[in-house]
């Protein structure tokens, strides 16, 4: 099983032998705040396909569509205006929520499959199994 | 100048008509959370680049390579515990770190076009210019 951090070299790095002792100094400064970025991402994410897998069992118990074009505009249209107010480029976050969206449709399938097999939505377990549905 | 949030219906859906009012309820007390979520994401994702804008900056200003394999192994096998430890599909963890690498690189490059014709490195601006690079 893997563990968190045990064996993460922060300092790992194919470039080690090639730029002078400073430059690689400040380069591990910035990835330090990178890897703790990263791993906000990582538990952000998480409670976010928890949340999305609430919508999945909602939808698939109540024999709701997965897609709901009316909310993803509204989705994409916001997170294009936060994008821009953060100094993030909007076309690169209306990607990242279609990246999102895509993962998050492909589990609602599985839990809608679960759901008429008679059980109640929980992800199957296995490294590619999900705990997402649509959102 | 899109603002954020200054039209954004958290109720749009598709589903309106289509659902028990009760379930509808439910399933706007759970997309309130998502879209609490994904602003949080859109920002950790936007301080994220400014980091990455900074390494692609050292990187060009030293000739280093924008790719550096032995990091991103490093990058990858966190990312992947992480996401056990948070009930995240670990799989899923490592798509999302090749789709921000993805980017960054695509940025670098543009970074490094830059300062090889005497600029410092800074983002262009307009709609598809981003300010990041590699990491």
């Amino acid at each position: 099983m893997e563990n968190s951090g045990q064996s993460f070299d922060p300092h790992a790095s194919s470039l080690s032998g090639t730029a002078q002792p400073e430059v690689l100094e400040e380069l591990y400064r910035v990835r330090s705040s990178i890897d703790n970025i990263d791993a906000a991402l990582i538990h952000l994410l998480a409670e976010r396909f928890k949340a999305t897998q609430r919508v999945g069992v909602l939808k698939a118990t109540h024999s709701l569509p997965p897609a709901d074009p009316g909310r993803e505009a509204a989705q994409i249209s916001r997170l294009r205006a936060l994008a821009r107010d953060a100094q993030l480029d909007p076309v690169f976050a209306e990607k990242f929520l279609a990246f999102i969206i895509d993962e998050v449709i492909r589990h609602h399938e599985a839990i809608s499959e679960n759901i008429k097999a008679g059980g109640d939505g929980s992800p199957v377990s296995g490294e590619d199994a999900g705990d997402e549905t649509d959102d």
